[in-house]
């Protein structure tokens, strides 16, 4: 299942791509269509929130939608506006740094792996008003960086709450994927000491353009990760590299943190960055940024 | 003014101190009776988000209340449980780090001033899940840790959404001011590189008595900041001497990021550390944090 969130006359609403990934199916038209009532809420965050029950129902609306044919109430793609699948996250999210090894080593002036390779998990944060959706301006702050960088990330999305969970029962915790920029102003990042505020500028962390349920990423630990920038490809990676894998993060973080439904955890990125070319390259205006992930589809953004 | 949240019937209300700070004013009961009729929110934060004009009608009860005796809603604080002013705030809570030159010293090996006085403002978050209210138990986590410390820290709660807003006008933007404890986790808070995950554990953002409103307050850069652990003094400071004041605060961080009503900004705390003691000394089960800033109350809270 491929949700989405989508903009329709000024409102939010919730939609899933049909299994042809041809259309949109509007979740609360489809509702009323097979039911003759809506009592799914209005927004992925509130559903998620809902838990297993609210899932079900989602499930069996798809079900009967693939069942038919000449549905009225499909969508077209070019129809709508998708928008982060969580545009306003109820905290700020969960990030992850130096999580693949090439990243670590190429950010590191020791050129020692025991260095530069973290032990233990750094994590780091992003306010809930850095998101912004597929096909979003990413504002380039010139008042107060120049800067600007980009980082493909997997994100997690918590489907329900998770204090002291083991390796072993993290996954049942979790919800789905989606793609995340974590857009940083690399000079704010140093400046600060504290990665925060380089982190957490307005428009910095583009999200989408789906939130894919679990059960349609069977292969979490085996997805290509790319990043293109004007069409150059500049991040490549597989998520089987990520040096603590998604249990570590889910039971390391919850050990004392406790993870609600919604909550995202964006899992870091790998080698490629702008910072670290030769000569460093900083995003600019008009920029355009693809990011790709196996199965979880692009997030297109440009710079503002 | 000093506004509380308190539970009633498993219920938030509000509350405001009346002026003799002896008995407790329940906003909506209060409205009911003079207004016949209630428009104001049920939680702190929807008033703040609200704005003036309903700041307005808070001043015209509290003015009413005043105005008579004899008022047959007030209330006693012994019958009431009085909690976190904001009990789930929006986001994380901005929380600045090193910003009370003895305090970034006694913290740094280097003993050099000019390393260890930051030049720019250490920002870090604690999640939304650290916030408790006064007389509510800190978890010890010992699972996790053995290093578990005290910061007092004047908070600043956010009034109106700031953009780039700059020193100058960085105080209209202030709605209020709490107490807060960063309870830090030191050897999470190291080992983790980035500060956040020893600083979010939950309950490790005691908050409270009260949200003072700032006309309440007019001498907010000369308040006197302590903590006693069992009664014995351990931190003792002047907001005077804030290396980053409120309106640098307020601009630094408004700067890109946009601040949104109900935002809270701790604002550092003072020397005088467990961590930093000779020898070290961390909090234990059964210790009584007593946290007290001029005009803002005194926040108790245990170690469970």
């Amino acid at each position: 299942m491929h949700f989405l969130t989508y903009q329709s006359n000024g409102q939010e609403e919730i939609g899933l791509l049909t299994a042809d990934q041809k259309q949109i199916i509007p979740l609360l038209a489809a509702e009323h269509h097979f039911y003759g009532e809506t009592i799914l809420p209005t927004t992925l965050l509130s559903l998620i929130q809902q838990g297993e029950l609210a899932l079900q129902r989602v499930k069996s609306i798809v079900k009967s939608v693939e069942a038919q044919s000449d549905l009225p109430f499909l969508l077209s793609p070019d129809n709508i506006r998708i928008v982060a699948p969580i545009p306003r996250p109820a905290k700020n999210i969960f990030c992850i740094g130096k999580n693949y090894a090439e990243h670590a080593m190429e950010g590191d002036t020791s050129a020692d792996p025991s260095v530069a390779i973290p032990k233990y998990p750094v994590i780091f944060t992003k306010a809930p008003t850095t998101v912004i959706g597929p096909g979003d301006i990413i504002n380039s702050h010139s008042q107060v960086t120049n800067a600007l960088d980009y980082e493909v990330e997997l994100a997690v999305i918590i489907g329900k709450k998770a204090s002291y969970v083991s390796k072993e029962e993290a996954m049942d915790y979790v919800f789905g994927y989606t793609i995340l920029n974590d857009v940083t102003a690399r000079d704010l990042q140093k400046r600060h000491q504290q990665w925060f505020r380089g982190k957490s500028l307005d428009t910095t962390a583009p999200m989408g353009p789906f939130l894919v349920h679990k059960t349609s990423v069977p292969s979490v630990n085996d997805l290509t990760v790319t990043l293109k920038v004007n069409g150059e490809l500049r991040q490549h990676a597989n998520t089987n590299s990520l040096i603590f894998d998604i249990p570590t993060l889910i039971s390391t973080i919850s050990s004392g943190i406790t993870l609600e439904p919604g909550d995202i955890i964006s899992t870091g990125t790998p080698a490629g960055v702008g910072a670290y070319s030769t000569p460093p390259v900083f995003l600019k205006p008009g920029d355009k940024l693809e990011l790709s992930i196996t199965g979880l589809g692009t997030l297109i953004n440009t710079v503002g």
